[in-house]
């Protein structure tokens, strides 16, 4: 498996942590030792792992916490670092996020997550384009 | 100069280029062969350094180009790759933003930004906490 299909795995092993509500498969998701950090929607930043589990935490185990279900990812690789870009369906509508993953270990794990508004939506949700008719008369 | 600072000088850069128009300093921010993305506020995914220039081109020559400063910036760096989480002060309110840099020729150069709004401000924004006495009479 190549580098960009081991982290496209990576980040879907985090959404399935967060659908799931199994927070011992969130913190086996984020890097151990590379600092980590988290924005969460409308948040602002927690900057330590302890802070971030935490957070994590609290969300999975509240009565309230959304389905989240990732859409059309995408990602960019250099070297030991790479991100990846991916609409969140929450709700019937879109986030769009920023994960950032190092290679630790031999595994990539994430050590950033940004998530917020968008006005756009993966391909597959956008109305296909009107046809257009060429045939002549 | 260790990698943080010169980090936190690229981060720098990255808004002394916003706010100066400057669009040839914006274009030597970011990287020139690792692959690039861009979220601006509420838009979609930017995922090609062609699209991300175009997008600054257009801000940067916009007469409604809004003026952003950058607040209490911090670095994460991992090996060859970083990134910054920063507040960007913006017409009097704040956003928020990831910004990811990677080490290219022996200089930081950016391959992502993301900002997005939040509830939090930078720490020298917010009040300070009531003086308690502690005095006994």
């Amino acid at each position: 498996m190549n580098d960009e299909d081991q982290i496209l795995q990576a980040n879907e092993a985090f959404y399935r942590a967060f659908s799931a509500r199994d927070m011992t498969a969130m913190d086996a998701v984020w890097a151990k030792r590379a600092p980590v950090a988290c924005i969460h929607p409308g948040w602002g930043a927690l900057v330590t792992r302890e802070s971030v589990m935490t957070s994590w935490q609290g969300i999975l185990s509240s009565q309230n916490a959304p389905n989240v279900t990732c859409r059309g990812p995408r990602a960019f690789v250099s070297g030991d670092a790479a991100f990846v870009i991916c609409f969140e369906m929450v709700e019937g509508g879109y986030l769009i996020a920023t994960n950032i993953f190092t290679r630790e270990d031999g595994a990539w794990r994430m050590t950033h997550h940004q998530a917020g508004p968008t006005n756009d939506a993966p391909p597959e949700e956008k109305p296909a384009p009107a046809k257009t008719s060429k045939t002549i008369h």
